[in-house]
């Protein structure tokens, strides 16, 4: 039998979201009756936007007809979207960059975790603890860790604990690291980062000489005025970031697939003899022999999402999420739980009640509120004594998730 | 700066199809009101059947209602498309398979680039010459081997060339490799292989422990009967092989995007004490890790393929490019060239002239007959002195693009 990548059996064989899964089907199989609501999963509800159902419609019948049939699109992604970018997301912010500085792609997940692939194997890699588990896992396979050890943290790795004391916000790594992965608003915790502590990052980056993956996929949740968009709205970061961003929470695309990685030209590796590599080109090569970009429909679909329409169906779809991020703030602040995140991000990271363990309030919110969460402990040993919920149900759920809380674990 | 990954540098920089782009590009700044016709590369050019067309806009409909919207999908894929396909492709040429061991996604190019990732960096690795490049840089980036030579060749590979003299149908190699990537109907010679040929390469794959990579992208275009179009056909081949298929040139989704990888259950690799792993759970872990599957929308258009009136139309398009095939072949042998291809497949491999090479018949054609080809060479040392054309043109053009041929290259 041929030999296996054996960093792969070094993954703790229980994901998170399948044991999850596993209790609440042992429940189900328990409790027929119970009706359960889901708050655990990070998937929206709601249905795509009314200007990118136009846009799929045009660009489904465009592919209908020879004139204006389209085949292989640019590996890098259709201009038209590139443009777009450009214009939208970044001019906008006082970020300067290039069409060729964005690559389009069919997920966040995906270019996160392929990311990795352009780094030396041996690179050292800083995660967030709690961490979106996809950093972690794309890591261990690529053989830049060790074993797991009982906590769930792999030797090699540099872990950065964020809790309620730094105010979900580490501080900066105690050696050198080659690879920073930050993700703001982050998930789990729904903290962000203001200009002066990112601009520490950056600080930190060009000082160290490292790169930092810097996952902005909950940009469009941000509500405060004076937390940076982008890593790049940060003087000097073009020289030390790669930034991801996604349509995914942003317009509703978890099932229709459409993000993009922004890699600067100014962006440098060092090769074997110490030259540098543009990190640009290498992506380019990466993408250019593993991809093809996202459909064409789909790539249309996204542009959608920066007309005058889309964009305000988009703020109205994250407005009706944000309001359920607050009712389920506000509704267990007032039962006396302390509640972090909901304000800039559509996750509310919950500290557990006194004596209770993630998975033990995991279990009582299962067994009491019929309510499905995520046990913080799943995303990283310093998630031990909180609980994610998320912002993405519909809204009676939303309410009724909250009143049963309110009135279970009040009993 | 950061540690690239060395393996990157390897990679020769300049890409077949960029030099070709660039010789097109420098002919026409010279040449501005030459009408240039494109057989070099393989990109389909008629639009989406009108099944397809009918799925995809009903399946947009519903991401617009709140009652059937789609979030995440099943990182497998959704079991509709993949019990379509265990029914239609296979259980009608005498497989079983069951739907777990389907694995959609959006594209041949990302899982053949990928399947490396779940076997061991230093697995030796057998290519076919000529070959699809992707095989070649996937394990280059992934540091499978060493410098290329001068020919173009990797230190490291072990390389099977495919020549007139046996058909383009290698003989086995002459030591142990691990991983042998075939493909079937070929891409580039348009050579198949029949079921003993096929059951040699089992039989090998068995003896010697390895894993075939199989990919059978262009299945649909077998029209001789005794040619398998799955490996699964061959008594034990799913101890052996991993099968990829894609429905690019089967039904027009180059720009839509689809394709599935079957790993079999019954597949192991061996981890580092010798024990067997399933390569089904690796590359499950693998794609749930670093991939979200196929866009809602997407899988519903690739699952119309198999309606009456979708493999209808299929049909259809598939007859019309081989017609295509039919004329460029019959063409060039009417002018006294050799051809082989064509028959079971959308490719047409061209011997070149007596005394011209690979490139230099490549630009024969562009400066006498301003055809656009692809050089044999570009895909291996063993493809200098053909050229290959593709099927995939417009009727008219490549009808006249045979007659541009006939008349210059006569002269």
């Amino acid at each position: 039998m041929a030999r296996i990548n054996d960093n792969y059996l070094k993954l703790k064989a229980s994901y998170l979201f399948s044991d999850i899964a596993r209790r609440i089907k042992d429940f189900q199989a328990a409790n027929p009756g119970a009706k359960l609501i889901r708050l655990g999963i990070g998937d929206v509800t709601q249905p795509l936007p009314p200007a990118v159902v136009t846009a799929l419609h045009a660009a489904v019948d465009e592919m209908a007809k020879s004139e204006t049939f389209r085949g292989y699109g640019p590996e890098q992604g259709y201009e038209f979207l590139q443009d777009l970018i450009v214009t939208h997301d970044y001019a906008t912010r006082g970020v300067s960059l290039a069409a060729d500085e964005i690559f389009i792609s069919d997920g966040g997940k995906q270019d996160s975790g392929n990311i990795q692939e352009i780094f030396a194997t041996d690179a050292v890699v800083a995660l967030m603890d709690p961490v979106y588990p996809v950093y972690v896992a794309s890591n261990v396979m690529a053989g830049r860790s060790g074993a797991a050890d009982a906590s769930g943290r792999y030797a090699g790795f540099v872990y950065l604990p964020c809790t309620a004391e730094n105010s979900f916000r580490p501080a900066l790594p105690d050696r050198h690291v080659d690879l920073i992965y930050l993700c703001y608003p982050n998930n789990p915790t729904g903290a962000v980062l203001r200009t002066d502590a990112l601009k520490t990052w950056v600080d930190y980056a060009r000082r160290e000489q490292a790169v930092i993956l810097y996952d902005a996929a909950y940009e469009s949740y941000i509500r405060e005025s004076d937390v940076p968009h982008s890593i790049y709205e940060i003087e000097g970061a073009k020289d030390v970031a790669i930034e991801f961003r996604s349509y995914s929470k942003m317009a509703g695309f978890t099932g229709t697939r459409c993000a993009f990685t922004v890699v600067p030209k100014a962006l440098q590796g060092r090769g074997p003899a110490g030259e540098a590599v543009s990190l640009n080109t290498l992506w380019f090569q990466r993408q250019s022999t593993k991809y093809n970009s996202a459909p064409y429909v789909v790539q249309r679909a996204a542009a959608a999402v920066y007309t005058s329409e889309g964009r305000a169906q988009t703020r109205a779809l994250i407005d009706f999420y944000m309001e359920n991020a607050r009712i389920i703030r506000e509704g267990l602040e007032a039962i006396g739980l302390t509640v972090y995140g909901a304000k800039n991000a559509p996750y509310i990271w919950v500290k557990t009640p006194a004596g209770l363990g993630s998975w033990e309030f995991f279990d009582k919110l299962l067994r009491d509120a019929h309510v499905v969460s995520t046990p913080g402990a799943g995303f990283g040993p310093a998630g031990e004594g909180y609980l994610r919920l998320t912002a993405f149900a519909q809204r009676a759920q939303t309410e009724e998730a909250v009143e049963r809380i309110r009135t279970k674990l009040a009993r």
